[in-house]
């Protein structure tokens, strides 16, 4: 471990007495804030040696003591939304031990996991899924299910997804009991609200439940001027939000708040009342501020959010070094210039500016860019609406979100055959973030759609010309898929040249077995045909570059002159290569014999480890690529390393 | 045409005179009155004869006339959500002559449509679109695209959505001028407003833009006393609304309302004054209601929301007897069924409970039936929590819309392993209905999914035994896919028993051709064999029930002793045949060669037709069959109607 930033042990005594919340049942509240304290130290120096996503737990680290604290855990059910926020969370249930794991291959996952604990009785890592569930928890409580409480800790961000207010509305509608807590971290935007409703939730807390709300509306007159102020600065800063406490009473929620949610004396006397006394739906407004504790996060403009393994001291991350770029920052780079040339040219980001590269974008074309927030469904039928009115929208969504917004391409933009033109980024599997992010189900879920064109890029330089492909093609829509990372360090083209439409091209020649790539496998599938090559096995490589239309040309070539076919995508089965065996079966290829494979991801959910090595899970590295061949062609392999 | 029920031909002096929205220019407001009401009856006239959403349409007739007589269409983008409302729009925008073709073969499309009419900006048929695309224009219109206002109008059902939520929050972060006019048919439930909004209408009209709001709060109080309790009582409504002006306000909208929507008195000089003042967006609330001025529309429950051919005068609707059931009446009576004996079974529905025919699971199991509203997502991820939880739910859903869901399917229930049960109705091309609603790609796009079970019904009886199979499945998700329309007329089994997973069964016997049935194409298939048998081909017949886990055995098996095995389901390209194909090219079955066939639904949006014409299209009827499975073999197609 000797390449490991140095470590800051921190010295946690009452922590160390914590394995499991029934632990923390008869401790003081003064333990209770040392309890927080060392975990907050505790989970700087966890995310100092795994990297991660270190200011979302930061924030919640004195609500994660104080749900645990006051709620039945795990019998009453915690549903973090997102789950980036879970780390101190996992600290306090059990997985302590582990903790330094996080994200790595065998370790604990950086989301909720319900595999893992069951102090994770809703695994998540896409947003605003935690309301239904918990709603759905309750239900199946009340109908004969496991029993208990049901809490769903959301964040403001989160809460502006649809999925999140069609919860609400049917959580309000039901009227069962019911504990969303708004974890808002806005608060470094906004008057400092401390004061107030440091007043206002020992009122809470020492009141009947049902006058609680009336005696918040009381308070403000009873207050000196200067909290008046106060007071009415903070009804309109929640005014002012997205969401506020009238929306969500126009639901059908109670509403608490908002309260200081690093103070444990706010948040321990409110939890309390509000769990011995809640009996419908309430929203619980908590006001917290991401990376709170630890300087550095507090002074990073992304307040920490994810990280890579960091000095503790100094807050310096340990950054590895690459040789070319990453595909999301040519994405960005070739739209930029492409947008240069062509005003027509939009881009959609649904929350991702940064992840998308689109802030770079942003910054240049600041009146074309459009953040809608975590709403995929609307990015997609919004880009829908920039194509009939004229323009010439990207609409730059990952793999795994963008099954988001699936009906809206289908109905939107596929029907219609509006020009939209879908960036998809994280394309096939991501590394630390697992199977939740894996990019598998885009081709399949694209590729059938009629008149749909969908392009992968075999490298960085692909990538360039694939954005002026799109660019260019104004028929109908059109997609392009680029996984996460680097690139591969190929030349890169002075500007990017529009490709034809379903055509491939061939990579090399060679008599016996035909390799036909789609997506960034090319480099290992060059590689193994190397390999192949210097066992005495002729390899032709092409890389298809179209899953749609496909280049039917090529393909009946390739299959007319090898003894083998094999095609190999980033993918679940259903997509490039099932397109290929639709042409082939059609053609009447199969009929007199061809050895045809298709490598595609393999039928189970990978769980995280680095990109290579979930590569070698699904079998598609170069010396599995070989392997495969060699068996189609019914040579003994030996000699080949997994 | 004397089989169609005797038509009422409406004298019709003022719509004789408009062919299109510039036709009504110079038309009084008195004009206008009369042009609407003989606007509705051309429309109740038309869907007489053609049948169709009729309640829908007659709710807006005076908004329609209102809409294209103040705005100026189409430069204007007017922009239905859903577009069952839209026939008096089309009447308007140049195709009266054509209205009598509705949702029939080469007719007028029952929904909004880009393709048939500039009038159209942008097509429609799910719900909750309409604000995203209107924000599209505008925002196009804006950056030098097509110039022009954008109007989106949205039933208060639509504005359930999320998606319809994620849109009003990104329109009213943008603030550019866009109307949104909810058009709210909840009138009939609330106290009547007319005179009161009447009042407010006028003032409305009459006051500078910016004073609108103030003078309708001032209004109240100058009422006399009965009116400012109705003031009061319509308050209270918009409170008790879902969604109310305050909301709207809150998410960045001006609101104005609520107006009689079919009092153009109130309309026309609300919509001029909006027009002539507003700037940023806009909400305006118009009550409505559904079947407005048919007293049998009015009087029937649903508000004849969509009907058949009817007599005018009696509203009589002619239906056709069928010999079978519906499959969604089949699935409702087996699942009632299951869970009279499991009282761990609960159904899910998101707004559609008559649809899916869960409206007799609720009358049966009030407390175990939850109708979510239009939430697809929610209705899924709901559904992972009550799984979660304990209890076996069974999410109903028909394939098209839950496309709305498929991250949550992905996400919450298939990572999960939770053992939510999809009850996939109108599975296949729909008919009149067309496109938007053909459910086309849910093998494919559920197939791929690690763990998921997906089983597809041949005929009625099998739904009753899948319906079983789902329910005594609970180690994973699983999904059961049925037809729009009437079964086949097979005997019924006493009760549902599982079927084994994985495990498909052989129909008929024959040594040359395989024929492999996944779905409803089986009775097809069936007499597609006998046509062979007779023409001395002689045809095994499979049903594979399974499209995953696949039944390798019997398809290795049919592949080993058949000269070719041809696959047929009611899907796209990815879903079933695909899967067969991917076991047959890894088990090496065609290195030696095997005549293998997928028939799939074709690369192309369907249009609306009859089911039969449809799969005639699709070339999925038996004689096309015959045809294929001759082809394959190098015979000669002679004397085979396709």
């Amino acid at each position: 471990m000797t390449d490991l930033p140095q470590t800051h042990k921190p010295k946690t005594p009452v922590l160390d007495r914590v394995r499991i919340p029934a632990d923390m049942k008869g401790m003081s509240d003064r333990e209770l804030r040392q309890l927080a304290d060392e975990l907050r130290s505790e989970t700087i120096s966890a995310v100092s040696e795994t990297g991660g996503h270190l200011g979302a737990g930061l924030g919640v680290v004195e609500l994660t003591v104080a749900i645990h604290a006051v709620f039945d855990t795990p019998r009453d059910k915690l549903i973090w939304d997102v789950g980036h926020q879970c780390y101190p969370h996992k600290i306090l249930t059990g997985r302590r031990d582990r903790i330094r794991t996080l994200r790595t291959e065998g370790g604990l996952s950086g989301f909720t996991k319900r595999s893992e604990s069951p102090y994770d009785p809703f695994g998540a890592a896409h947003s605003s899924t935690s309301i239904s569930a918990a709603l759905g928890f309750k239900v199946a409580a009340d109908l004969g299910g496991d029993p208990g409480d049901a809490i769903a800790v959301i964040g403001d961000g989160s809460m502006s997804a649809g999925m999140a207010f069609e919860a609400m509305n049917n959580a309000g509608h039901l009227g069962k009991r019911l504990f969303v807590i708004l974890n808002d971290n806005e608060m470094s935007i906004a008057p400092p609200v401390g004061a107030l409703s440091s007043y206002l939730s020992r009122l809470y807390a020492g009141a009947p439940f049902q006058e609680l709300k009336a005696a918040a509306k009381g308070a403000v007159s009873l207050l000196p001027h200067p909290f008046q102020e106060g007071a009415r600065r903070a009804k309109e800063m929640l005014k002012g939000m997205t969401v506020g406490g009238t929306l969500f009473e126009e639901l059908g929620f109670s509403y608490v708040g908002p309260v200081d949610g690093h103070d444990l004396d706010q948040l321990l006397p409110l939890l309390r009342t509000v769990k011995a006394r809640a009996q419908g739906p309430m929203l619980i407004h908590v006001m917290t501020k991401k990376g709170k504790g630890y300087a550095p996060a507090e002074a990073a403009l992304d307040k920490g959010h994810a990280t890579a393994k960091f000095d503790v001291l100094t807050g310096v991350q340990q950054k590895a070094k690459s040789n070319a770029p990453s595909y999301t920052k040519v994405f960005a780079q070739s739209l930029i210039a492409e947008a240069a040339r062509d005003d027509k040219i939009v881009a959609v980001t649904a929350a991702m500016p940064d992840g998308t590269g689109l802030n770079l974008f942003a910054e240049r074309f600041p009146r074309r860019c459009f953040d809608v927030g975590i709403a995929e469904q609307h990015a997609v039928t919004f880009s829908a609406g920039l194509a009939a009115g004229g323009l010439k929208p990207f609409c730059a969504i990952y793999s795994t979100f963008l099954q988001r917004g699936y009906d809206q391409v289908v109905h939107d933009v596929a029907i219609q055959r509006l020009p939209v033109r879908f960036a998809i980024d994280r394309a096939g599997l991501v590394g630390a973030d697992g199977a939740t992010h894996a990019g598998s189900f885009d081709v399949a879920f694209m590729a059938n759609l009629p008149g749909m064109v969908v392009m992968a890029a075999a490298d960085e330089a692909e990538l360039v010309h694939m954005v002026a492909t799109a660019a260019a093609y104004d028929e109908g829509p059109s997609a392009f898929r680029y996984p996460r990372g680097d690139g591969v360090g190929v030349d890169m083209p002075e500007r990017g040249e529009p490709l034809e439409i379903g055509r491939g091209r061939v990579m090399r020649e060679g008599g016996r077995v035909a390799l036909l790539s789609f997506g960034t496998r090319l480099a290992e599938v060059m590689r193994a045909a190397e390999g192949l090559s210097a066992r005495g096995v002729a390899c032709t490589v092409a890389d298809a570059r179209f899953a749609k239309p496909l280049d039917q040309d090529l393909i009946l070539q390739l299959a007319r002159h090898h003894e083998a076919l094999i095609c190999i995508e980033e993918g679940a089965v259903g997509g490039f290569g099932s397109h290929v065996a639709q042409l082939l079966a059609d053609a009447g290829v199969f009929d007199r014999g061809l050895k045809f494979r298709s490598m595609v991801l393999p039928d189970t959910f990978i769980d995280q480890a680095s990109p290579e090595a979930m590569y070698a899970v699904a079998g598609m590295n170069a010396p599995q690529i070989e392997a495969k061949v060699l068996e189609t062609l019914g040579i003994a392999v030996v000699g080949l390393r997994a």
